[in-house]
């Protein structure tokens, strides 16, 4: 095969799963999740120059398919992402993503890469950002309740950006928890199986519920919280998909990524249409009050948003200069005169 | 590097733009459209079991990037196409396209392609299909008004599916009409260089329009065209794009893919919202008339729909088996404790 090789321009640099791995180990998992979190935090500061759109979701029996774009103007993103919980019993990841940048001014792809591994990354940064805003000053102890994927970098990232250094787990499958327990080996980080949620919430200054079944579940009950905590809510993501008793919202002051999303797959869904929110990004500009006392319980009601990727995705591209931690993918046809495309394909055939 | 292999399930197959020429020339491009608008016209006839939404847009000053969705319950498709007029102009493609397939019950991706050509291969296809139920019988004279990147596929589509053995060509840069005719040279087809649109579409059963401009252009005006003929509409596709006078339409039959999206983008974004269409499917499955006499003017208002890359990605994966003209990408996380991401990334440092 001797036909030309695709010009520069048809090249889009692909970070694959291994390369993600590599890359995050060359720089370091906590500053990896440290600079995530600041990136992230500058793009929530200018959220008024991001096009926002609800994620376009496809929803089956067995879960759902997802598309997150978003752009400043600038730089376009998108994310795949899926959600099948019932995929776990299969071996098979209920969280996959891959995502792509591309140049707003000629619609040119400049990055694709995998995005599972990113997003367990962007999510805990996300939920770092907001906690150390929003939970109490000097929080040492987290609890974790579900232990699955997101979990370890969960605790990680709040360890990294926020100061925790005590975790209590709980699972309803103790085998999650002893494999986050010996994946935390070596952290520095104080980890303490807990035999109930009930258990893993005493004296925690943050709960951060991050569970997987797709139901109206109640990982928390309202008797259980008690004043002055932050509760990072990650799991309840989808419709019909929550963690947290109503009761508790009822005591929260809730902050939230954009509210349109939020109203119809966070916690809040359980809420009225008009259920007070905080937008989390003008706690960040000042035009809303974080934390206001000791004794107020706070709740970041997490869902992802695809502003959050479009920062990942920027932050891997710029990471990635001189790594050579990617392969370049013929994506893009690009014949030498724009307008002939069928030229292109007959030299294609004259060159094989 | 000595890290575990990732697992067949985390491998999705690619093909890139070099792989999609080869497999175009391994089956014969005449076989692909014909291939392809059996196959997309199976799709639209069963057009009820389809998820159909109008593609997601993200437009600036320079262009739009879209996403379209599409699934049948089973088998999950989406496109990430661009649309920039001024490319061309800096040597880049107006439209580039990739796209992806996926299994609806786990939603893990099991097609990644380039969808630069197959776009214009499925373009031209919908075309020929739309053509073979609603031109003139008999037809074998089409003119091509604009003679960029989609042109030659469009003629040999028309030829291949509706018998069509004469081509009038005209664009207002006589170096594409050029680069047309030798393109074409050697397929069979006669083709005639015209100095006007007027010129070009003289004894033509069919007429094709197919130019960039984003602007409410008048490539036909109603005095240019006679009774009887097909209008073949493709450049009419976004806000503020259009190509047909509308007393043209008035004086047509219009037969659409989905109203919702074309009614944003098509010619018929120039009438009232309850403008009177058809739906191209329901000629297929009989709910309603195609051609009625002969000389009545039919019109193809087509702007491109989800339904139809589903059908070329669906028609790509199967036509790939065996051939080998694919990468496998590792773009799926797939730790083999589903919930151990962190410890795939962890034994990825330690197998470094």
């Amino acid at each position: 095969m001797s036909s030309p090789l695709p010009s520069e321009k048809a090249l889009v640099p692909f970070v694959s799963v291994e390369n993600m791995m590599r890359l995050v180990h060359h720089i370091g998992i906590e500053t990896v999740l440290t600079e995530l979190t600041d990136v992230i935090e500058a793009d929530f500061r200018r959220w008024g120059s991001f096009d926002k759109t609800p994620r376009v979701a496809s929803h089956s029996g067995e879960g759902v398919i997802e598309l997150m774009p978003t752009s400043d103007g600038e730089i376009y993103s998108f994310k795949y992402v899926n959600g099948h919980p019932k995929n776990m019993a299969q071996g098979l990841q209920t969280v996959t993503a891959f995502g792509l940048l591309a140049e707003v001014s000629t619609g040119y792809p400049v990055l694709l890469t995998e995005m599972t591994l990113l997003t367990a990354l962007r999510t805990a940064a996300t939920s770092a950002m907001a906690a150390r805003h929003l939970a109490p000053r000097g929080a040492r102890t987290m609890a974790m309740i579900g232990n699955g994927a997101q979990a370890e970098f969960q605790a990680l990232a709040m360890k990294a950006v926020c100061g925790i250094d005590h975790i209590r787990l709980y699972d309803i499958d103790p085998l999650a928890t002893e494999k986050m327990v010996r994946n935390l080996a070596g952290t520095g980080l104080t980890v303490t199986a807990c035999s109930s949620s009930q258990s893993a919430i005493e004296n925690a200054d943050i709960i951060t519920t991050c569970t997987a079944d797709k139901q109206y579940a109640t990982i928390l009950t309202d008797n259980m919280v008690g004043s002055g905590v932050h509760i990072n809510a990650i799991g309840g993501d989808c419709p019909g998909k929550t963690e947290l008793h109503r009761d508790i919202l009822l005591r929260a002051d809730t902050f939230v990524e954009y509210p349109p999303q939020t109203r119809i797959e966070g916690e809040i869904q359980q809420m009225d249409a008009d259920y007070p929110v905080t937008e989390f990004w003008q706690v960040l500009t000042g035009q809303a009050i974080g934390r206001r006392d000791a004794s107020q319980i706070t709740l970041f009601d997490s869902v992802g948003f695809a502003i959050e990727d479009f920062s990942a995705l920027r932050y891997v591209r710029d990471r990635l200069r001189g790594t050579g931690l990617y392969q370049d993918l013929d994506i893009i046809a690009d014949p030498d005169d724009p307008r002939d495309l069928f030229g292109m394909l007959q030299r294609a055939k004259q060159a094989a």
